[in-house]
């Protein structure tokens, strides 16, 4: 290799192909990293991008496109929001969506623009915690509750750690003990989920049993982090069932392959699905995972969103628990987030996950590399999540006027979900399970054949075809259901 | 394989051995990752670990040892630091890290405990934006400056976005313009790091060219890409001179061995060494990258930390831009924090890094992979980061005190720097170079013959020896230099 006899100073050197053998290659998509490359995110995927085209195209010519702005559909909350996994296109749909939507703009700031208002207790902590001065002025008593004022003080001398506040949340939530060195707080639920895949998976040998649909983080991180996803189907015809019949079945087949399968990922109440798990189900799944040693990453992230009175949330550890198994006996992760609930401070990124069952050992290990990626969250957010898993109580100065925001946020979205189920129910061609819980509804859209082969002769999936044309044609995102991994039942 | 015979639903089922080779392993150290297993991060190696016992002892057993308090010694700023690449153990050394040091707690809550104040205005203008309603108040006014409330209530109205804001601040630095859209918001100075290894390194076989002593970030985020760590050595005689025949030699050396070299890595002002770069080799280093086709990842987090009369902060950009090369001309990344600086806000999680001279199609890679791992800042942080490239200007309502708290800090900065630097050089066995910027001195420590066989005996390296007799006598933490890489020139 002739690298030696190039002069490294001469800006005007020419690098020949004899010598770009030996250097370094030009960073194009060709040369970089093909996890990177290959990694699909279907909330971030073509649709999204054609959207920030078309978004730039109205600013720069107004009156180009039938519409004034670009909206994401954000459904019945906050999240850039999905929807859709086969196509339909009525102006009928169209006007459900408008009715229901809400205006998602880019450029991020004012979290207060997306509709739903911050939790005022929650706000009224963290910024007394970020701005201790205030704590001794007089007008500080007409602008701040005083038992947010006793919480910020509480937080800042430090008398409870706040691991220890959120592990005091957990167990009152569940009635069993649940202890502070399992608590990592984090930088909301992502990094939690890329810290136990970067630590399970060591090859394409090493599988993880998935959700299908699924949220597509799940899929992208096994991709990132060079293992395989192990799928299981949902089932739509029982209400997005989990069946352990299939879980087995899929396990089984995995295995067949020479495939490790080190967790399960179970997602209660259900992303995208909606649907909230019954607790003879949950308990078949911790055995389930207990008898084939499997982590259940369990992700908890919307316990707090349960809309239909004959469900309720429960934690797995509490069921765990209330099988009488201890912590050696079953591996899980909880994962927990502030993004979420009534509370809905995506832009705080905090959350928790409780990892139980692990010998000290492994934590150690998933301490290092949180560290390592300082994933850890900003102080803000570790804050908000022990505010979140410890609100006011009765009795508490901001008890009441915390309870009307809550039980406001929470019966409007659980107004609107039973809304837009309705809706997409009373559609021709549009069937729709219940909405139990989380934020999503995944409507199936029975799509005419014309669509159909009209989206074949482009070489696009049926749904993404259909996400094209409603973009175009109305400026509003949705994100194709194919990117949740759904099968197309009738293409 | 006899699984699927296996009842999944039993929880008293034993899995055989037979089964186990078909089923899950055991999550132990031994069955994670064997990236993340042999991950090594200094700043949270085995003396880390034994603070942390320590601690714990302290609580249950008072008076056990002949300290009070585990105490990290804190290096003229409030980030967890580190010292000494060999080991001297005396009683006027320990007097020195008393007089200096500062306590960090490890639960975090209260950044105020650290000793610096956060900068005023910052704080007003986050806190506002955390809480609008505080804008209608009368009460506010009273409370806030008044170009804290104008700036909250331009940044709430979204007038201009925050990367716009940050495009702007690089521009009035460096004389040069900067693009809105080279701009990626990222929750400190971390996750760019890990973002750009993740997209250059495909495998063991391309490496990145790192400073040593370095920052164990950049280690250990090669380590878990599965990349290849190519040092080049400053040269601590000449005040940790960073040579291009150095890094030249590195590069042909690797380049022989079959190494694809892809980036350079560059702290400037160092980190853990406290140089500042000379406008001349910084010349060097970028007709180095660009003749060699490297990426140039200029990590500029100290930007705001220089103490020396003669030596003054100059970006790569502004030194490619000011040497007459374009955009296209350089593959550059500038990583900035608001973790350092006189604003030293870490709790806060915010930064961004520039990326140019890269295409649009690696840009959208990019910003695919930091969507997948969400690793975008919290909204504070992207307010901070925004306000931090723009202050306060002369003639604003705040800029005078704004002012005096930034070269009140400045200046604390710069005269710990160089009493500690002259405390070091006074010690006997003690060489230290000039403390010119960033928040760190890393000093020589000539270790007695004994004390390195001592260190033998027990199979530790001399400094962690050193180190670990230091906390157990005192309960101070600082971290080995050889965690940096450095060479043991004594030993």
């Amino acid at each position: 290799m002739p690298s030696a006899s190039r002069p490294y100073s001469s800006p005007a050197a020419v690098i020949d192909s004899d010598a770009m053998d030996s250097a370094a290659p030009a960073v194009t998509v060709e040369s970089i990293n093909p996890k990177v490359l290959g990694c699909e995110y279907a909330v971030l995927g073509e649709i999204v991008s054609h959207s920030q085209r078309l978004q730039h195209e109205l600013q720069n010519k107004p009156g180009f496109h039938p519409f004034n702005e670009v909206c994401f559909f954000v459904f019945f909350c906050s999240l850039l929001q999905i929807l859709g996994h086969s196509n339909f296109f009525s102006q009928k749909f169209i006007e459900i969506l408008d009715s229901y939507w809400q205006i998602l703009y880019f450029n991020v700031g004012n979290p207060q623009s997306l509709g739903q208002k911050a939790i005022t207790f929650f706000r009224e902590v963290l910024v007394l915690c970020d701005h201790p001065p205030l704590l001794d002025k007089s007008e500080t008593r007409a602008l701040f509750s005083g038992d947010a004022i006793a919480r910020a003080r509480h937080i800042l001398d430090g008398v409870k750690g706040l691991r220890d506040a959120v592990a005091a949340g957990i167990a009152s939530r569940d009635g069993f003990p649940a202890n502070p060195d399992d608590i990592f707080l984090t930088d909301g639920a992502t990094p939690a989920v890329h810290i136990i895949m970067q630590l399970l998976i060591r090859s394409e040998k090493d599988g993880i049993l998935c959700p299908i649909p699924q949220y597509p983080l799940y899929s992208a991180s096994i991709f990132l982090h060079g293992g395989s996803l192990v799928p299981y189907y949902l089932d739509e015809s029982t209400g997005w069932g989990l069946e352990i019949a299939e879980l087995k079945k899929q396990l089984d087949e995995a295995r067949s392959k020479g495939i490790t399968v080190r967790a399960l990922v179970v997602i209660n109440p259900g992303n995208p699905t909606g649907q909230v798990l019954a607790k003879e189900n949950q308990k078949q799944i911790v055995d389930f995972c207990k008898s084939e040693g499997l982590v259940l990453l369990a992700d908890e992230v919307y316990q707090d969103n349960v809309y239909v009175d004959d469900k309720k949330f429960n934690s797995f550890k509490k069921i765990a628990r209330s099988m009488g198994y201890e912590d050696a006996d079953l591996l899980l992760v909880s994962i927990q987030s502030v993004s979420k609930g009534y509370y809905g401070e995506c832009g705080k990124r905090g959350g928790y996950m409780e990892v139980t069952g692990f010998s000290d050992e492994v934590k150690e290990q998933i301490r290092k590399v949180a560290t390592v990626n300082l994933c850890f969250s900003n102080i803000s957010g570790q804050i908000l999540v022990s505010l979140v898993m410890n609100p006011p109580k009765i009795g508490d100065e901001s008890y009441e006027s915390f309870n009307a925001e809550k039980q406001g946020i929470l019966s409007s979205l659980a107004r609107r979900a039973k809304a837009l189920e309705d809706a997409f129910n009373g559609l021709e061609g549009v069937t729709c399970n219940k909405a139990e819980g989380a934020m999503y509804l995944f409507p199936r859209l029975h799509l005419p054949q014309k669509a159909i082969e009209a989206a074949k002769v482009i070489n696009s999936a049926p749904d993404v075809f259909y996400a094209r044309r409603l973009l175009d044609a109305t400026g509003i995102v949705v994100v194709p259901g194919s990117g949740f991994g759904q099968v197309r039942a009738n293409a």
